[in-house]
């Protein structure tokens, strides 16, 4: 790929008779839905692998290259890895030959099932609903493999109910004419890329008396989802059965899903809070006749080193920004992340660009517990409350205050205001907002492939 | 297939575009190993379906269909599949839909593996034991796909070891030269289709504290063997985690395997006598806290009809040996068969074949705890004590005693006695026996792939 990212270019590899296998359907695409493709899906040239990890399918295609050994490259060896169980994190870092052995690489999408009416937070009045809920999803598997059954469980998997699916896809095999200015060549190949959908209508009163949807599918190589996570390293590719709960209080019915998709909450989160083990084979809730689970969560974890009282001032964190030892603010306290940057999973480039910076909003909001617990590692010192006001303020390095307009408008390392002029209701889930530059001739300033932050 | 049964000739289907894959290297077989094939394999011409379950690869092939559906063939409906959890026998049995779903058809083998050392029954004196045991065993999987990993917990799946693997099948990727006459062009397809042997040392101590051995493996799709069973109709293709137990008895860890091989044992018989719950989610063993499993099995099945009170003489039990009105004996009772004629799963000629015979042996070695349970319907009566005797000596028919040697040795509704004149061992596990016929003109009058019975 074109793509400079920290570790160089972004490359993989897939195999040979992969790639040679007219079922698999691997190809190079140059449109989408008979548009030009966009710059952010690779434009002019990307590999389109279906049915594998989107890993697979390199954007900005640079070159292809025939070897007899899988890629080199650093994100095929370092990244869409499914490691064995038994691999902890220290054993990965310490151990080049976990990852280096190509039989851990993830190329198929493993089969998947999820939930999605009822979502997350939803609730049912039980007195005002009709008799019947239509519960319903998608469901879908790797390789091309067509998904053969998804299954419905309200007892915790002691018995289940065979759901209605819908192959959306199908209908491109028996459509007959043109498609975006090709022919689709599906009927022959019998393969399935896409995701299927499923519904099952469900009694109320059933329901009500249960505790948790279960969901599981079934592909036709009769691989089937697993009761329980298969738990790794870098934490990809989980497929367990998805699981809504159900709660029963003042005649509503509330579901919750495992994980809010994009804030906290979720039946987890609540479990964890409660001091229930996830991993106690029945999602943490309390088994009958088991010992009640220890309370030992809920206490907030410290990420200040013990004992420690070094007072931090702005000249000696500005002393840090550039000479390649990253000092960077999280609650008012200062982190050296010198040590970090090898290992850390979002690469070196995020910590070197943080240095200087108050990033407690970012940090927080990406960073896992297990992140935080090794803070105290890297805790140096606390900033003093006149350095703490001068960053929040406008951010350590002064903003260019000469009349002279700005050639790019945004700036890594400080927030740059601008004016929202116009918002386009693209359909029921998608708006474009247009925001005004400062001057005509200004260049954003946004490589392709990467993310800029909006605060409101 | 050339072959005849119960139904009409073998025939079965596979897609089109797995036919044309190169990567599943499907052929016809006229030879194996350098020599031509034996009738039993399928001589002279025989499919070969790597990676998928027996049943596709047809014997005795006579011809080769193009369809744009699947096969209509009886075996290709109603053998090798894999039908809903949900559906019960009597479902299956009274709506055709479930058979003529082609999703249910099973293809590819899934992921599977087996512990093979420590053997069943196997016992290890701890006391003059080396300080780790060699746990070995097979994995495989289907439509090509490697096994990427073998684990095995001694905690119930708490915790898993990773084993090691040895892929016999890529020796042949290295060779170099001829194989049985033909080149073998396995480099490049990188597809998997034997069995990988796994291995791992493990420390005598860890056994002794452990309950069972637990094994699973994973393939290259990411399916992993699930931990608990997927029931179905048919029964076939189950893959749950392959478990050992471990007694500790006197300084002597004793294993044993789920089932044995040849006769009964095993810890599912030891669980299901001693009242456990094989499907409670713990291997039938009793979870702590759980309430007690109840003792409700260990009885006797009873195969009579409440109440029934017939005596049957010899010559009705003669009449109706080639009327179509199939009677047989099991334990000196008598059975109609005729309305179990189309349902029977091992065929009608299994029935018909036992018209006037007593098939106790028979009956009780093949038959489940189900089909006992379902006899009592067919009972019609108890058979004299004086007609048993004389079925018993030597079975309904008289046998030929002219002194006119028979044209053909075996006959179907009798024994034939015979000498054994060669024992030759082969190798470790085979050996060739020779039974001498009665004059040199005999035929043995056993059909190309059927069995015949032998009673010591």
């Amino acid at each position: 790929g074109a793509d400079v990212l920290p570790n160089g270019h972004y490359g993989t590899s897939i195999k040979l008779n992969w790639a040679l296998d007219f079922n698999r359907g691997i190809l190079l695409a140059h449109k989408m839905n008979g548009e030009p493709l966009r710059p952010d899906h690779g434009r002019p040239l990307r590999v389109v692998v279906p049915g594998q990890i989107g890993g697979r399918s390199v954007k900005w295609l640079k070159r292809l290259i025939l070897t007899d050994s899988p890629s080199t490259n650093w994100y095929h060896i370092n990244d869409n890895r499914l490691l064995p169980t038994m691999v902890s994190p220290e054993m990965a870092s310490e151990d080049p030959k976990w990852w280096r052995d190509d039989r851990y690489a993830i190329f198929d999408l493993n089969v998947n099932s999820s939930v999605v009416y009822p979502e997350n937070n939803e609730e049912l009045v039980i007195a005002s609903a009709p008799s019947t809920y239509t519960v319903k999803g998608y469901a879908y598997s790797g390789g091309g493999r067509r998904i053969t059954r998804v299954e419905i469980s309200l007892d915790k998997g002691r018995s289940w109910h065979l759901a209605h699916i819908d192959y959306a896809e199908d209908k491109y095999r028996n459509f007959e004419g043109d498609l975006f200015g090709g022919k689709v060549d599906m009927y022959w190949r019998e393969t399935c890329f896409c995701w299927s959908f499923w519904s099952l209508d469900i009694p109320v009163s059933d329901l009500q008396a249960s505790d948790a949807i279960l969901v599981r599918a079934m592909d036709e190589s009769l691989a089937v989802q697993p009761r329980d996570m298969y738990w790794s390293v870098l934490g990809m590719m989980n497929n367990p059965w998805f699981r809504v709960t159900i709660t029963n209080e003042n005649g509503r019915l509330k579901f919750e899903h495992p994980t809010h998709p994009t804030k906290t909450g979720g039946w987890m989160e609540r479990v964890k809070k409660a001091g229930g083990d996830l991993a106690n084979g029945y999602w943490g809730e309390t088994v009958q006749g088991e010992a009640p689970a220890q309370q030992e969560s809920a206490k907030e974890i410290n990420m200040r080193r013990e004992g420690l009282s070094r007072l931090i001032e702005l000249q000696e964190l500005k002393d840090h920004v550039s000479n390649g030892e990253p000092w960077f603010i999280v609650n008012g306290e200062v982190y050296d992340g010198t040590e970090f940057l090898r290992d850390h999973p979002g690469g070196a480039q995020s910590i070197i660009s943080s240095a200087g910076m108050d990033v407690s909003e970012e940090f927080l909001a990406i960073h896992s517990e297990t992140a935080r617990i090794m803070m105290p590692g890297y805790h140096i010192g606390t900033l003093s409350t006149s350095a703490l006001a001068v960053l929040q303020d406008n951010g350590l390095e002064e903003q260019n205050n000469s009349t002279e307009p700005r050639k790019t408008f945004l700036q890594s390392r400080y927030w740059s205001k601008t004016t929202l002029v116009r918002k386009k209701i693209v359909s029921s889930d998608s708006r474009i907002f247009t925001f005004e530059l400062e001057h005509p001739k200004q260049t954003l300033g946004l490589p392709v492939g990467r993310h800029l932050m909006i605060k409101v």
